[in-house]
């Protein structure tokens, strides 16, 4: 794969000269078409140890207009970070819209040290990057352009540049100790450089390969390319996949035909004020214990409430807040994004509030958003809301192996009950404020509802994030069957073992082996 | 001070339940009236153990509506925390305008604590209270209402609330074994307490002493005096300082009595071809050594380039971070705010950018654009940036304390020399983005900029902090001042000891006390 970097390509200095100031002035005009666009840049800048990456960014930054542009290393891994699923670090670092993210590395970096110092085997790394091609199609699907650069040089350059620089004072700081020594065994880091490109290198996300012994052709081969491809990306739409068929099957339009999960739920289901008042009086301690128990064991507990207007998702969660310290835990209402928050993925507003570890988070609304009122009201395309089923999927999958106890709950309303609550809602002062016209709107779209939440159930109840449906008609029944959940839940999610590296390296030192090369 | 809140008041259950509803009538329609207002409102709950803090909170996120309210413990200190200035994390904490943040302690938990187990005396604590006192000036000035509560219990009262708690199976888990046993020495804490109310109990942000031993009456009077605060302020305008009365001598209108210090800057000065690029040779590989030793010891460098359109402040940072390791450092232009910006103190958005302990931090404009810009249009009112060169001092103290090396350029341009580059901007390809309609605007208010520098510089230009001139004319005579001026501070922030606990603790584990009472 690397033999095209070992040719000996150059640029001399007069033609360098020549051809800069040209790119530069494309490249900022580039820059401020992307500006008014809804795209963002993300650019990784990877390749063998003395390459000159930290070169090519300056160089990056010295072309390019600041304004736009922001720079990330991953060293230093904080324990804000360590305490959240790996990938929230990088979520942290996306560029919004209009603008140009440089990664040192980004993704990359982990998975290639892991597999060079032998932290984990082939089929482990495989996994990991199909990880990483899913999460590149899903940014690219949302507008990202991702460019990634490979900078290459052979065993004999990398030598010869390896020793100018320990003789160059001005790189001596950079001979850090605990760099890993990849430049020793050049050959197996290669194999594995190779496996990752490979595995992760797709038409809509390509790996560029950069001969990188001449600095100059090194620099302006990276700059033409970038300029091409933010051009190409402004000048046609976003590559999307192929447009979605028909994701559900197609209902016969006969009552016995359209039966969902919902309607086989016992929604008469009651419980009697005195074993209500029990039933509290007994989960409640236990549920203050636990979030206790789970905080002495740093594990986070994430917990989503969904349910039509009126169904009590409010009260629930409050049956629960009132037992914990408030000190352990904070809720979250699911508003309108901010701008900051329209400028990304969907996904990035929850990514960005997931708690340290040993807390516990409770969503009124979620991320599912997108796939009930979303789709229903038509905010979120076909295309959009049918690939966020996998999105969502790989989410909690990522916050699961990270160690987070996460629960997810449908609390379930019969139209002739929400229609009580509404006018109940009506008529006490307190409660006033929680009706609106919107929620007699959405009342007239039971129907669509319906739909969309069986597919939400069937789709996203997975091994690791079931979904428990509450008949919520009486409110004693639902809120104590919420809390008994809750209790099961944490009981069985303390007592699953849980690797923090994630699931493709074995337990083991992950922050060794976060540390970039130059 | 305590006296009257050990009279023995109670509320019976049912008067609670009588008043309880309309209570919470009003709060949540006071909230819906605050979420359309600009103010903020922290809530601060603070008070000796097992006052029940954590009741209350919980009690006021029942009655509320959790979509406007946040709480925050100050727990768990990170490294992210630990890495900046102590007052970053509350800063990140501030709730936005329109909502409500409730604090447990807020920024009086450690200097409590730093106090009482004698980890500072009592000048030193009173300095701490000034800066609390000064902080919430500035917050309340821009907008926020700051409700403080201290919850009080009689040492008797207090002996048996704690004995009951150990009793108590809910709440065995809070009983953690690094509690520092404050009940123990009821008398001390109580002094230290009183002082520190005292100090902080101004008419703009009093405190609230509230009776602890009967909880109904506690929440009670807790919610209604919440209540009475928030109609208040929503009723009444901001209360501000008394109006400022011009700031500035009053200027006669003779052009030798209008010098400013940016007369006496020779801007004839310059630096032959030749010599540039000798110096640049010298300080560039200087810079870069220097920002290594920096991040090897972990201290923070901010950098503030300030001057007018084309005064050279962009070029200047170009030839530094083109110098330096892309991994070590950031540069930010400072831009519009963002709308979850605007939604805070002005200065919330720089707090934020603050970076993690080792890194260089370079701001194309910054923080003095309240005094420049904002001025000089008017998009500022006159209190307001009149207020902030105290806010502005006070910040950067509080940088420079915590070990960050600042240093500050104003890049001096003279009019002739302004034209010179604006019609040569608007020549150049690539550099015609860079001049709008805009600066010719500004151009023409050129004798206000310079009034408004002139105090800017007498005005911030401390002995933490002081301002270098750059006479801008001669670009490489430019730069290579910066340079080296930058290299010189450099290496003088690295030779100050630095205490990282603040001012007013002497260098200790300032980890071990910041948790807190429960």
């Amino acid at each position: 794969m690397f033999e095209a970097t070992k040719v000996g390509r150059s640029v001399s200095k007069e033609d360098f000269k020549a051809q800069q100031e040209e790119l530069r002035t494309h490249l900022l005009e580039v820059q401020r078409q992307l500006a008014e666009s809804n795209t963002s840049v993300v650019i990784i800048v990877s390749g063998v140890e003395a390459a000159g990456k930290g070169e090519v960014v300056n160089r990056l930054n010295e072309w390019l207009d600041t304004r736009g542009v922001q720079t990330f290393a991953f060293w230093d891994e904080s324990d804000e970070e360590r305490e959240r699923p790996r990938y929230w670090r990088f979520w942290r670092t996306l560029p919004p819209r209009g603008s140009i993210g440089i990664l040192f590395g980004g993704w990359y970096l982990a998975p290639i040290e892991h597999r060079f110092k032998d932290l984990c085997n082939d089929p482990e790394l495989d996994a990991e990057l199909n990880r990483i091609v899913d999460y590149e199609r899903m940014l690219i699907q949302d507008g990202a352009l991702i460019v990634k650069f490979w900078c290459h040089l052979s065993e004999k350059d990398q030598k010869r540049r390896l020793k100018e620089l320990s003789r160059d004072d001005r790189s001596r700081w950079k001979m850090l100790p605990d760099k890993s020594k990849f430049s020793e065994h050049y050959s197996k880091f290669e194999s594995v450089a190779e496996r990752v490109i490979r595995h992760t290198d797709r038409g809509i996300a390509p790996w560029y390969l950069i001969e990188a012994q001449d600095r100059r052709y090194r620099d302006l081969t990276i700059g033409k390319t970038l300029l091409h491809a933010i051009r190409t990306r402004l000048s046609e739409s976003i590559p999307t996949e192929p447009p979605p068929t028909l994701g559900a099957v197609d209902l016969p339009d006969i009552p016995s035909a359209q039966i969902t999960i919902l309607d086989h739920l016992d929604m008469t289901q009651a419980l009697p004020r005195e074993d209500y008042r029990d039933e509290l009086l007994r989960l409640q301690p236990a549920v203050n214990e636990l979030a206790w128990e789970a905080y002495k064991q740093k594990r986070t507990t994430v917990v989503v409430f969904e349910g039509l207007d009126a169904a009590g998702k409010g009260g629930a969660i409050r049956r629960i807040t009132s037992a914990i310290d408030a000190r352990l835990y904070r809720s979250i209402s699911v508003a309108a994004p901010t701008d900051e928050e329209k400028a990304h993925h969907y996904l990035w507003r929850f990514w960005r509030h997931i708690p340290r570890a040993g807390y516990m988070c409770f969503y009124d609304r979620s991320w599912y958003g997108r796939v009930l009122v979303e789709r229903v009201e038509g905010f979120a395309k076909d295309a959009e809301w049918r690939r966020a089923y996998a999105e969502i999927n790989d989410f909690e999958e990522q916050l699961v192996e990270s160690g987070v106890i996460l629960l997810k709950f449908w609390l379930q309303i019969s139209q002739d009950e929400q229609l009580r609550r509404f006018q109940e809602r009506e008529s006490v002062p307190y409660k006033r404020y929680k009706i609106t016209e919107e929620d007699w709107r959405n009342r007239a779209k039971w129907p669509q509802y319906k739909i969309a939440v069986n597919e939400m159930v069937a789709r996203t109840s997975t091994e690791s994030a079931d979904w428990t449906l509450v008949e919520g008609d009486d409110k004693p029944f639902a809120r104590i069957k919420v809390l008994r959940t809750l209790c099961q839940g944490l009981r069985a999610g303390l007592e699953r073992e849980v690797c923090r590296t994630g699931d493709y390296v074995p337990c083991g030192n992950r922050r060794a082996a976060t540390e970039g090369g130059s």
